[in-house]
């Protein structure tokens, strides 16, 4: 037995293939070994998180395996904006049914590769294994704060405005679309509603400002309001919240239009991947300011007060919701 | 709405019960953030791997669930002591059918937990999903080692002696078994070549003489052949192996005088998780005394030459392999 006649199994040729080219980090050492390594800048601290998604789960059987490699990655991407960190890498493992195909791993490959760019997010390794499952995307993604720096979920104080980015509820209405929901829209409306829950959009621009300026923040994921009660709980805080300033599209301003229940969908509901974040007074107009020059729009809703649980307040009555948040288990 | 009323999601709960008492880092926050942190020290390089199992793949669907926790932390360990870091603690995302039970998670916890202590080895976050296929559990783990001291696999040179770890075969031949041999053994070899398999021992205790002394190292995770073959050709060097020397389990010896076939499928099976490395000829009897201080088993089987391959001699032939190595995928 010798090199010559020594065949490369089927994942080292997958791997060789497609996902080389992505592993630009000196550390990653093109993959070629049992692990990766990174030197932390002196002074600051590794962010870690994980996000796993799941074909007929958190992403359709049929979406464009590009589609879901930027969603594998932004959903992680979002939780390093929420926490102040700058994106440093990822290692993917990727559960693949054996009759996959290599187009699939092309575009699956592609969309890593354009994000890993976008984001300046090199891969640094992983694993691919056979499942006799659906496609399985586990994400882990690590960053970088200053030391110490990293922003909690808990540190909110009565007084700390409440802000988020973006607009609310327009990934919860696409998935309601994609469904096949009861009302429909005009094309535009209906598309930026798909696109939305389709492709994150996570804030990573506002990082900085996040770091600068939040005494909390969190990422979007399950839904607002129950997102906002997890942040109460962890601070020991109530908020209030006027439901009037929540940040809606225009497409989900029609939605509701037609289907009034999709109203609360839209606060409840999942997958926005925006910044929920509190800030204390004093910094929010300089805030809005650095929001500003990252070209992220932010929304005040309301504030933190002493107290219990998220309150959504309209016209001096507080909404009830049907339920809390949104969750895949 | 207020805190009253809300329900923390099942995905909460089954956090909050079976993992939080793992977390016991200060940087995982209790599981309570989007994200965890670690500081590392100063001069070091953070080591990075992952390492996926499936059910029906890697593990069998009837194995007790502590096993399957502590297979997928061990084979991610075995990749740290190969290349010479120290666990600082690992990331796990758990992909969990929907009929899965309290029980199961109950001892996959107890698994995790009793070798995060084990192996000083905390858990610092992850995610939980619900999957309509099997169980995966995607380990992703972090080691320390001083900067720039990773081993790899590329360096080995013509005259660094060649060593192993430990005892090879044992793991695949209990795949044999699991999987119903057409031979038999005693009940207490039987028994070690199935917990050989069922539980991986990762030599971490070795970490520390392997970063000292080898030029190349890797864990055997693919089969001795085929991971020797990786290693020569990322060295760009050949691996003359002595057959003789290479260390057999009493109950490997025992099954290949039943079935001389076995002796194949004990150089080219997978899930040893021993380390091969290669070490240069001056270092070789400080390494096998700091090996034996660190109470690990280390056998000399070969010699790194020029050319190309893993060539595996026996009284002057080379050894043909039906099949180089293993792979699930």
């Amino acid at each position: 037995m010798g090199a010559s006649d020594d065949k490369m199994s089927a994942e080292d040729r997958l791997i060789a293939d497609f996902f080389k080219p992505l592993a630009t980090h000196p550390g990653a050492l093109g993959l070629t070994d049992d692990a990766a390594f990174l030197t932390p800048a002196p002074g600051t601290d590794v962010v870690l998180t994980a996000d796993a998604i799941i074909g007929g789960v958190h992403f359709f059987p049929d979406d464009d395996a590009r589609d879901v490699a930027r969603k594998a990655l932004r959903v992680n991407l979002s939780d390093l904006a929420a926490k102040g960190a700058a994106p440093l890498g990822f290692l993917v493992s990727l559960a693949l049914p054996q009759d996959i195909g290599a187009d699939w791993l092309k575009r699956f490959a592609l969309g890593l590769r354009e994000d890993a760019e976008a984001y300046a997010c090199p891969l640094f390794g992983g694993d691919t294994v056979r499942t006799p499952g659906p496609v399985m995307v586990a994400v882990t993604m690590f960053g970088s704060v200053p030391s110490g720096k990293m922003v909690r979920r808990a540190g909110a104080r009565p007084g700390h405005r409440i802000f988020v980015t973006g607009t609310i509820g327009d990934a919860a209405l696409g998935l309601v679309l994609r469904k096949g929901a009861t009302w429909t829209l005009d094309a535009a409306r209906r598309d930026h509603l798909l696109s939305r829950y389709l492709t994150p959009q996570p804030r990573n621009a506002l990082a900085e400002a996040v770091r600068a300026y939040a005494s909390t923040a969190m990422d979007v994921s399950d839904g607002l309001a129950g997102d906002l009660t997890k942040l109460c709980r962890m601070s020991g805080v109530a908020a209030t919240i006027d439901v009037a300033s929540v940040p809606l599209s225009d497409a989900v301003r029609a939605a509701v239009a037609i289907d009034p229940a999709m109203r609360e969908t839209a606060l409840t509901g999942g997958d926005d991947f925006e910044v929920l974040l509190t800030v204390p007074e004093p910094g929010a107009a300089a805030f809005r300011a650095a929001a500003n020059a990252a070209q992220v729009p932010v929304a005040d809703i309301g504030v933190i007060e002493a107290g219990e649980g998220a309150h959504f307040m309209e016209a001096g009555r507080e909404l009830a919701f049907k339920r809390l948040s949104f969750s895949h288990f």
